[in-house]
């Protein structure tokens, strides 16, 4: 089987990959367009151990399981989970102490002809909804995190720190609530596409008023960016940890205690709304794709992806 | 006048300082008993650039000011508002944005014959309660601060990280809401004085469960500290922080994000909730106090104040 293997901090193409025999509540879907995904440079750059096969956004058709899934056109989330640890029993289950995460823990992801995930992390993809559009839901999701986590509210500040393939999302989501976010980025290209939104953005750090927000959202993922948006917020204001940091975070908590900032890091989100939002087209991502690969070509693929500036890669089946 | 100055990190006593006019709207307030906070510690070690009258918990008499506040034995909320900024507008008050701060910033504190406060700080305490537990209203008042800022539930497992002054406090504060907190310090003695509470404790951090608490408090200001209370929290945990911290805080970042901890910074407190504590009794200070210095010695004070394993030494007019 084909896919894109990573060991070693390695990605490479792969024509011999083992084709698992289907567990038990899992079905084989076989993907019909993929995303890569800033986890996916990370995982290359060994910031978390994993070996196996990279990726782990997708949209694609349920080949064998169930009778009622197969043909379906799907999306899926990410997390496997136990059901019966603590975290799951608590109604925490994307916390699951067992998971397995697609493509990122302990399971095989979806940069392959094939690959397996339990029925119960499944979402048939609206008619309308095309593939380009569909292969956004997860990371949309992510961004949908947000709103389930901070009580955003009409008239809140809202700063969006990073205008890169998360950032991009995470401010469509808040404009969509009618919340005017500020995008500050370092790619005039980037930022021009929320123009028509509109959603204001700049380049210029100096044009973000100290204090001067409710809410910033971190979405660059380097000290940087979280100190901008320590800086940027009012007393009591909530900063969002919507990417994860390579090694320790270096910050000022003395002032975060001060001035009894909220921090609240951010992961995985729902699909239900994610896929609403690209069904009633209130979010239209594909002007976020930059490139597409073969999955052949997976690994040109993905070293396009970690290219300064570049926003969304496509791999399609070969 | 008598009071304890602070200049370039060090203080000294002084028999010279100027007692300046009321302004309009304050009192003066003639302290009858003083507390040493780790903050004053802070300030004496360059954390913050201060000059001036170190002090800022006190119970005492007012000596000067309306008729109706003269003579009446008060405690005093340290944060001197304006009213007008953003800030203060918004309910934000404890965070107005041109607040002075009673011996911290900008406003000379109370280890003096006398200094002033605003009346619209002032707490009248109730007569039952000992200047020996007033004293303690504004610390208390901070821990107080928590529940303000975190919904604490009962079965909530509530991790208290440190034994010193503020952790035995929080601790307190914690077991009085029908809370269970677990408290993890590093003197034997200290930890002896929560036994009749009854609040579990220990030296050991072996026996902090990782992933094993709801609620981390952390009251020891320093990075590990910080890196136990996150360790010890489940997922979608709650770490307060209740400490400053000198310096830049490292900290794993990613970990906080992948498993969505919230952070909280907390800081000054409620002192009506405080007073009606120290009133009706289920809060008695008194077992933390472990030395009592005169004014004229303050500094001796101070230095005993940041001995290891002393919690609280009081200053008392000379």
């Amino acid at each position: 089987m084909d896919g894109i293997w990573l060991a070693d901090g390695q990605s490479t193409f792969r024509d011999d990959l083992p084709r698992f025999e289907l567990p038990a509540d899992e079905v084989r879907i076989r993907p019909t367009l993929m995303g890569v995904c800033r986890t996916d440079l990370e995982l290359m750059a060994g910031y978390y151990p994993f070996t196996g096969v990279l990726g782990h956004e997708f949209v694609g058709i349920v080949e064998e399981g169930p009778t009622e899934w197969l043909g379906q056109r799907v999306v899926g989330e990410i997390n496997a989970i136990c059901g019966r640890c603590h975290s799951c029993q608590s109604g925490r289950g994307n916390h699951c102490l067992e998971r397995t995460v697609l493509g990122i823990v302990g399971r095989d992801g979806c940069f392959a002809e094939s690959f397996l995930l339990p029925q119960r992390n499944l979402w048939i993809v609206p008619d309308g909804v095309l593939d380009e559009c569909a292969v956004f839901t997860e990371p949309l999701a992510a961004a949908m995190r947000i709103p389930e986590q901070v009580d955003l509210c009409p008239g809140d500040r809202c700063l969006v720190v990073g205008d890169g393939r998360l950032g991009q999302l995470v401010a469509r989501v808040l404009a969509r609530r009618n919340l005017t976010p500020m995008v500050l980025g370092r790619h005039e290209r980037k930022l021009s596409l929320l123009e028509k939104y509109p959603i204001e953005s700049t380049t210029d750090e100096a044009k973000i008023e100290a204090g001067g927000f409710d809410v910033a959202i971190e979405c660059t993922g380097n000290a940087s960016g979280f100190e901008t948006a320590r800086r940027a917020l009012r007393p009591l204001g909530t900063l969002v940890m919507k990417s994860t940091y390579a090694g320790q975070l270096h910050c000022d908590a003395s002032a975060l205690v001060v001035d009894e900032i909220q921090l609240v890091g951010s992961r995985c989100g729902p699909f239900a709304p994610a896929l609403a939002a690209l069904s009633d087209g209130s979010i239209d991502p594909r002007d976020l794709i930059d490139d597409e690969f073969t999955l052949e070509d997976g690994v040109a693929g993905l070293r396009r992806g970690a290219e300064r500036g570049v926003l969304k890669v496509l791999l399609r089946p070969s």
